[in-house]
């Protein structure tokens, strides 16, 4: 069977979600829908194509990744359909899709138009469950994107802040804090790796420093801090059996600085 | 696949939905359960009639709703199924059926009461597992609804608060506040444009007065107020890239008056 | 179709549980997944352990259950698979597994070793996604646990604090709080019984003496504590339309006492 993975800020207050996937299931009720998250910061674009980026690749190819982080609903904001090398993606055009098409290649995009494959009526405030949901069942049963409007030559791009590196110093910053409140930094393995090389290092995060990277958080005793590559491919500060967000009273746009 | 939908109070803090899926996957594995909302306010009758009449439209022909917010667990309230124009909706006769049923048409009111198809023993605290979840499970696998009891005459009524017109002014209230802060009232498109004909009008709420409504959040500058129809079909009181709760400190009841 | 049904302490506000449903469908998309919770306290091993114990038996036998709570992820712990009489099991041995496999019987205990089956690379902090959910999936598959590991003789227990009995007191304590603000007790029904046998007997919880054992939340009046055996099997105290959690400041661990 095939896939529509889900990922909006809805929350669990509402129905919003629930509905969606009615929808879907009356277009086509032979198919696993699957929830990637619905917590994302209400309108927060870019952390909903943060956490998109970093779940794409382990879904099935031929999945159809449904987001809707939608903001400017009802505004001109384009509703489009990514074709990507392995995947569909469904969503506005507002940057929330970008940094997973992107990186997986993109082949094609279209502009949704056709008023056909619409609920009617539209609202002026929920095109997840009027236009996104019915477009991604139908794209589930085999439709081909062209059927839903004309190709775009573009999608608005948003970015992650990069590190970088001024002379012998590495400076990032935190772009994800997950539930457990490990901090999540944008300095990547590699980047990590050749950076230091097999120097001596101290990550410095507030008034601590850090001067290894473990391989578990049961690595240093309870309570203490530590650096750890996480399962995004980000090095993270944690404290064992706690929380570094609270531990280091950090919110996201922190910086991190490695020395060497 | 048919579908079952799930509506209620239960939160996600237990294991109490994991389990209700896990009984009725068990007598009917082929089946897709969707959860509308669990996170109706504990023991919330008219919150929950008022998200399940705004929900089982959007489903297919024939699925099952299984709706439980049920304070009066263990007591006289009876449990039932009412067979609709469309659908089957199974919960307490409280009245958190009532709106749903009611607006699709009643076929057929059944007292559930043949304890053969009950897990056993029947707790005291959670019919939503011992009762009601299984009915809802062979309902799915074809069963007819007289199979589990005989038929009723009515069911228990709950109404929303229905606007009123007094001379110039049309007198509603809040009614739910979704995620976002949304302030959703009772006055419905139909109504709201009956009322103003073509005629000039301010919305007052508190203090402000707004004299548009809009066709996108975006329509206003940020973090101003605005009027516009929901995804619900009423007039919500939003503002742009902010949250109206906040902003107006209002909380469900409170007043909304329009005067022309 | 089969079922793996999920328990975590992974919370809805990242990806967690979405990749690792990627990951399972990746290899068999012709399964049902179904949520028990995510929502227990982050590294709480007691708490999954009790509610995966009052779960697993509502779901048809040969159910996998993929239970991660796993604060050694990474360190010397062992993945395990424990197959018993009606079920499977994957998860770190830490004693998450241990309350529910010895209730239906353990008949093998797997150590996970075999990384053909993992995802590659194997992080550091996810083993949720990188081990236990394709071994839960190939399982899914009717692979056999052999294939997975060698045999192990034990797994790692843990237990619920049980009651005592001194004099003409049982003394016990709160186990779990509900959603609902429910005090779940330790006191099983059946000892309850043979304690009291048909004397009178009065339940102490701070202040408060209760002389009943109620048959629903509505035998009392509104606002009211009560006892009652919930759904899980235990005593449990309650306030008819409120939380006894707040009626009562009681936490987790604060003691019940029944005297005759």
């Amino acid at each position: 069977m095939k896939s529509i993975a889900l990922l909006t800020d809805f929350g669990f207050a509402d129905n919003f979600i629930g509905v969606m996937k009615g929808v879907i299931l009356k277009i086509n009720s032979n198919i696993n829908i699957v929830d990637i998250s619905h917590a994302i910061e209400p309108h927060n674009i870019t952390e909903a194509a943060f956490l998109l980026k970093n779940s794409y690749k382990y879904f099935r190819k031929g999945t159809i990744f449904l987001t809707v982080v939608d903001p400017g609903v009802g505004s001109e904001r384009k509703p489009i359909i990514a074709r990507t090398k392995n995947y569909l993606f469904v969503g506005p055009d507002n940057g929330v899709l970008s940094l997973a098409v992107k990186e997986d290649g993109i082949e094609r995009i279209i502009k949704i138009e056709n008023k056909r494959y619409f609920l009617k009526p539209v609202s002026d405030t929920f095109h997840g469950r009027d236009i996104f949901a019915p477009i991604a069942a139908y794209l589930s049963k085999g439709k081909g994107p062209s059927l839903f409007g004309r190709t775009l030559n573009s999608i608005k791009q948003i970015n992650i802040p990069n590190p970088k590196i001024i002379r012998n110093r590495l400076k990032g910053e935190i772009i994800h804090i997950d539930r457990y409140g490990n901090l999540v930094t944008n300095i990547g393995k590699d980047l990590f790796k050749r950076f230091i090389e097999k120097k001596k290092f101290k990550i410095k995060i507030k008034n601590t420093k850090i001067d290894s990277v473990t391989k578990s958080y049961q690595a240093v005793r309870k309570d203490q801090p530590l650096a750890i590559f996480g399962s995004f491919g980000f090095l993270e500060i944690s404290i064992n059996s706690g929380s570094a967000k609270k531990h280091f009273n950090a919110n996201k746009g922190y910086p991190i600085t490695i020395a060497i």
